[in-house]
């Protein structure tokens, strides 16, 4: 196996250190020193912090893809229950053995999208779209398969699931406890995706 | 009326600046900057960025509270009313004439909070543990009404309205639109606050 370049290494280490403090919190120094390799090499590899920044968000939607591949895309499972694989994922990919503080990097980047510059901006509003349009399709399959009430308008529930994890993310973030996590996802399930009657 | 003091201008140009641009993101010199004071007074005042910080937030969720209590505290409407003008004058506030930039400070701060130091991620987790209690107050009032569900669980309802602001907040801040606030209201009245039958 080939060892990781000194591009791979920036981008492993820079997603963890920007996840973990914010893309204005993160230094290039800091960066490279959690990367291990000179300064710079940072500066061979990007034009910019902000080059660096679409790369990063990028690696981070790959996983954020592959989640919504393995959830929303199994045909094995019933429209809910896929819906149910995806919330858990993305809630449990935020994991509490860090006591909640990465968050997601996607809300993270929101609340600093001032700061980013537009290509970046433009970038996380389009991740946003595409999770989006992924839960309103599951949502309407949802509705064929007479799981959920016809009368649902599935663009606009899937724009409060998506909000719901955002802001239950977010809210535990600063509270440090998975539990907001556990209450929006109980109220989704008996509300919002209870089963038609 | 007396003129306001340093200590005043530094706060309330402060607030629009962290608003604007994060509390990572803003510097003192553009605190300072903002508030056309010189940049000795911010020392003067303040004993760090961080007790600065603490002083903000609480001018802004003094803004919150006075908005929760004219709606939530609003007895001359029924529960589910109070709710609605609740969601409106929060996520009206956000407003779209600035495009939807400034999004909510609590979320901000909230998505750098590992950046920001133990004494304001607690003033934070409080403000929203506040605000959530007063929703599920209101929504055991909209319950003992007979205008929601018996069965709902009203203090996880609450995070649900809570976690729902929060994110569509942020996804408008990303998207540069109101729609995704919209879309989440819409589908919050249309499931968990739809009144019972």
């Amino acid at each position: 196996m080939a060892r990781p370049s000194h591009r791979e290494k920036i981008l492993a280490a820079g997603l963890r250190v920007v996840h973990a403090r914010g893309f204005s919190g993160a230094s290039v120094r800091d960066i490279v020193q959690a990367a291990g390799v000179p300064q710079g090499s940072f500066t061979n590899h990007f034009v910019s912090k902000e080059a660096f920044g679409l790369e990063v968000l990028d690696l981070y939607f790959d996983q954020a893809r592959a989640l919504l591949n393995a959830t929303i895309g199994d045909e094995a499972l019933r429209p809910l229950a896929r819906l149910g694989a995806y919330i858990d994922g993305a809630t449990c990919a935020r994991g509490d053995d860090d006591g909640m503080r990465a968050g997601c990097l996607l809300g993270n980047f929101s609340a600093e999208v001032n700061e980013l510059g537009e290509p970046l901006r433009l970038r996380l509003a389009a991740m946003f779209a595409e999770t989006e349009r992924a839960l309103a399709d599951c949502l309407r399959a949802a509705v064929a398969a007479g799981e959920l009430p016809k009368t649902l308008d599935c663009k606009a529930a899937a724009t409060l699931v998506l909000a719901a994890l955002q802001g239950a993310i977010l809210i535990a973030k600063a509270q440090r406890s998975p539990a907001p996590i556990e209450r929006m996802r109980k109220t989704l399930f008996a509300t919002v995706l209870a089963p038609a009657a």
